[in-house]
C-alpha cells in the first residue's frame, strides 16, 4: 500500500482548475480545514466555514474565486469547490486491488456466466443463469441468485444478496447487507386468513446507481421494480414492489417508498421520509426528513409535514390542544359570526 | 425450466370459478391489465381500473360478476378476484427445485437434527441442538443457532440468522437478512453507566408466518417473544423483546414494536408506524402509516396521528403556530369569556 | 449444558444484598413475577406491579425495602432491584463455550493478526491488516475488513461486517447483521448528475459499547465516526458519517443520526427518532420516540414533537385544520384587535 502523491500543477491541469501558488508543491492527502497539515489539501465550499481560513494549517485549499482573498496560501480556484474536491479526493482513495478470478471457496453454478475479468470473493454463491460481467468486483459473502445480472464494472462491497431476477447496470455500487429482489409484500385476505400473492417480477437498477448498507429493494409483483440511472440510496431504505425511481434522485437513510409509487427525476427525499403506495411524485421534488407523502405531488418544490421539536412540557400542552383543533376552529368561527351579526345590525 | 400452461377450463374447475369463454383456451402466464397479451390472464379487482378493460389485450380476465359486462372476451368470474388471481398466479411461480440434502460446504453440528427431506444450502451453519424438520428449505448462508427449530415445510430464502432459542412453526417463510433471536435491548442504569440485563428468553413464530428482508425479532428477556399464526411482517421491521402479535395481523415495512407490547389479531399496522412498550392493542385495529401509538388502544378501529404534507413555506408558517397552540387556545377562551360577560350584562 | 444453581446466601454475599429468609435456599433460575415457581427468583422494581406479589409463586424476590412488607416469603433487599436482578440473571445466562482457535472454514489473510486466545467461527473472513485481540469471539459469518481492529474480549455474535478502518474497543458486543464502516452518503451535484465524494475516514467504537442487529454505522468522509465508551445502540439504527456519540448514551431501535451531528453523554434517544446533520445535542438530553431534532439542543431535558394518536375520523378533521393554522391564528388576532379597538373607543 503506497500512498499516492500529486503536485498542485498536476491537479490543476487534470481538473481544469486555476492554481495560485507553486505548481511543484506536493500533496500527500486530503483533510478537513481543521485537520489538514502542510502536506494535505482541503476545501472551502460553505461560506459558513470561511472564518476557519484564518486557523487552518493546510498546504493548499480548493475554494471559490470570492474566497481566495481571505487566504494567502496556495489554492486551486474552482466554480464548484465541493465537486472539484470530490474529484481530487478520489485520487487518494485506497481502492482494493482488483485481482480477477474466483476465490476457491466460492460456489459458482456451472450454469452461471462469470467474466474472466471479474473478481469473486470468498464464500460467494452464484446461481443458475447468473451473469457477472467484465471488471465486476464481488466482495466476500455475496449471493447472486438465479437469473441475476451484475453489469460491467459494478462493485458489491460484501454480503450483498441479489435474490433472483435482478439486473444491475454498469458501475453500480452496493454496500453490505443490501437485499435486492426479495418478494414484495403482497397479500390477499381470504375470508379469515391471508394468502400470499405470488411475486413474479424482478428488479432493474440503472447505471451508476449506489445502494446503501442494509437497504432493501423488493422485486415486482407483476412487472419490475425500477431504479433509473444515477439513483442514490443511503442505508436502511425500503423500496417496495413495482416502485419506479427517476434518474438522479437521491434518498437519505431510513426513507421508504410503498408499492407502485413512482418518483420523478432529480428528487431529494429526506431521511426517514415515507411515500405511500400508488402515488406519483413529480421531478425535482424535495421531501424533508420524516415527512409522509400521502397524496401525489404534481409540482416541483419542497414539501414537509410534522410539528417542531420542543421541550416536552410545552409540547404536551400543545399536542393536547391538537386533539381538539377542529372544535377550536369552530369556536373561532362562532366568535366571528357574532361580530358579523353585530356588524349587520349596526 | 419449463413454463407451465393451463387451460381456462382447468383453472375454473380448480378454483371453483365461473368461466365465460372457451374452456380449452390456454394460459401461459399472468400479467397486469396494461401488460397482458393474448397468452396471459390478468385480473380486475379495484373498480378504479375498470376503464382499462377497453384497452387490455389480455387473453382472459379474472373479475367480478358486475364487471363482466364491460368486457367481451374470456373471463373467470370470482367473488373475490384478487384472491382468485393470487391462487392462479401461484401456478406460474417459478419455485426452485427442492432437492433434499446438505450442501457439502455447510457446517452442521453432530448435535443437530436435520431431516433427510430437508434441503440445506451452501455455507449454512447449523449449531448444537438445532432441529430442521421435513421438507424445510434453507437457502445459502443461513445460520441456525443453538436450540432453534425450523418447522416442517418452512423456507428460509437465504442469509437468515436464527441466533438461538428460536422456534418456527410450519410453512414459515423468511426473507434474506432477517435476524431472529438476537438479544433484546435490556439495560439497567447503575450509578454512572449501563449494565446489560441478560436476555434469557426465546422467539416463537406460529405456522404460516412470513417475515421480510432485514426484519429483526429479538428474543425475550424472560419468557418469549411470540408471533401467533399467519402473522405477516414486511421488510425492515423491528420487533422488540417480549412482544406478542396476534394471529393474522400484518405489519408494513419499517414499522416497529417496543418491548412487551401486545398486539391483537387481525390488526393492520402501517409502514413506519411505531407502538410503544408495554401497551395493548385490541383486535382489528388499523394504525395508519408513520403514526405513533403512545397509549393502549382498547377498541377496534382506525387510528392516526401527524400533520398533512404541505408545500414547505405554508407548512413552516403552520408549524411555527403549533409551538404556541396552547396559548392561542387560551386567547380564544379569553375572547369567549368577554362575550359571555357581555351576554350576562345585557 | 449443566444448569447453574446458587443459594440465596451466596447471592446476598456476592451482590451485597440483605437477605430475609433461609440462606441455604437454592435458586435454579430467574423468571417474571407471573411465571416464577418455587425454584426461581424474580424481582419487583416498578411499584405498578406490587399487586402481583399476592399471586406470585416465586421462591424468592429481589425488591426494595419499602416493598418487603407486602411479601412474606424469602427476599433479597436491594437499593436498585433491577440492577441487582440484572447481575443475578447474568449467573444463569447460557454463554457459549469459548474455545480459542480458528474454524477450518474461515479465510484469514496472512497479513492479519489473530490472537491465539481468540475464537473465529465458520466462514469468517479476516482481511489484510486486521487485528483480533485476546479473548475475542467472532461467531460464524463475520467479515473483518482491511485495517480493522477488534478489541480484547469483544464479541461479534454472528454475521457482523466491519468493512474497513473500524476500530473496536474492549468488551464491545455486536449483534448479527450490523454493518460498520460502510461508505457514508457523500454526494456532490455536478451540473446534471451526482458524483461520489470519497469516504476516507473510519469508525472508532469505545469500550463496552453494544450495537444491535442490522444497525449501520458509516465511516467518516474525512476523519472518523466515533462512539465513546458504553454507548448502547438497539437494532436497525442508522449512524451517518462523522457522527459523534458521547459516553453512556443509549439509542432505541430504528432511530437515526445524520452526518456530522454530535450527541452528548448520558442522552436517551427514543425509538424511530431522527437527528439532522451538523447539529449538537447537549449531555443528558432525552428525545421521545419518533421525534425529529431539527436544531441543536443546548440544554439537558426532554424534547418531543408530533401529534397524539386519535381515532382516524377525529384526526382527519384536526389535521385538515392544521393546514390552515396560520390563517386561523390571524383570524384570532383580528378578533382580538376588534376588541382592542372597542376598548380604546370606550
Amino acid at each position: 500500500m503506497t500512498v499516492p502523491v500529486h503536485t498542485l500543477g498536476e491537479l490543476a491541469a487534470r481538473f481544469a482548475l486555476r492554481l495560485r501558488g507553486d505548481q511543484r508543491q506536493r500533496v500527500h492527502g486530503v483533510a478537513t480545514l481543521a485537520e489538514a497539515d502542510a502536506q494535505r489539501i482541503t476545501f472551502l465550499a460553505n461560506p459558513r466555514y470561511r472564518a476557519q481560513l484564518a486557523q487552518t494549517r493546510a498546504g493548499a485549499i480548493v475554494l471559490r474565486e470570492d474566497d481566495a482573498d481571505a487566504w494567502s496560501g496556495a489554492c486551486l480556484i474552482a466554480g464548484d469547490p465541493y465537486v472539484a474536491f470530490a474529484r481530487i479526493a478520489a485520487l487518494f482513495e485506497h481502492a482494493p486491488d482488483h485481482i480477477p478470478g474466483v476465490h476457491p471457496s466460492a460456489v459458482v453454478s456451472p450454469a452461471a456466466n462469470v467474466s474472466a475479468s471479474a473478481s469473486v470473493g470468498a464464500f460467494c454463491v452464484i446461481e443458475d443463469g447468473a451473469v457477472i460481467e467484465g471488471g465486476v468486483r464481488l466482495g466476500p459473502h455475496c449471493i447472486i441468485g438465479p437469473r441475476c445480472t451484475v453489469g460491467a464494472q459494478s462493485c458489491l462491497i460484501a454480503r450483498v444478496t441479489l435474490v433472483q431476477d435482478v439486473t444491475l447496470g454498469q458501475r453500480v455500487l452496493i454496500h453490505p447487507g443490501a437485499v435486492l429482489g426479495a418478494d414484495g409484500f403482497g397479500l390477499a385476505f381470504d375470508r379469515d386468513r391471508w394468502i400470499k400473492v405470488p411475486q413474479l417480477g424482478g428488479v432493474v437498477v440503472g447505471d451508476d446507481c449506489e445502494i446503501g448498507a442494509n437497504t432493501t429493494i423488493d422485486r415486482g409483483a407483476l412487472g419490475d421494480t425500477v431504479l433509473e440511472e444515477d439513483v442514490r440510496l443511503d442505508n436502511q431504505i425500503q423500496i417496495a414492489h413495482n416502485v419506479r425511481i427517476g434518474a438522479h434522485t437521491a434518498l437519505a437513510g431510513c426513507s421508504a417508498v410503498a408499492g407502485s409509487a413512482s418518483i420523478g427525476r432529480y428528487c431529494l427525499i429526506g431521511g426517514g421520509a415515507g411515500i405511500l403506495g400508488h402515488l406519483t411524485v413529480a421531478d425535482r421534488v424535495t421531501v424533508t426528513a420524516m415527512s409522509l407523502v400521502t397524496h401525489s405531488l404534481h409540482e416541483a418544490g419542497e414539501y414537509s409535514c410534522g410539528t417542531p421539536i420542543q421541550a416536552n412540557r410545552a409540547w404536551r400542552r400543545n399536542a393536547a390542544r391538537f386533539r381538539h383543533l377542529d372544535e377550536i376552529v369552530r369556536r373561532v368561527e362562532a366568535l366571528e359570526s357574532r361580530h358579523l351579526e353585530k356588524d349587520e345590525k349596526s
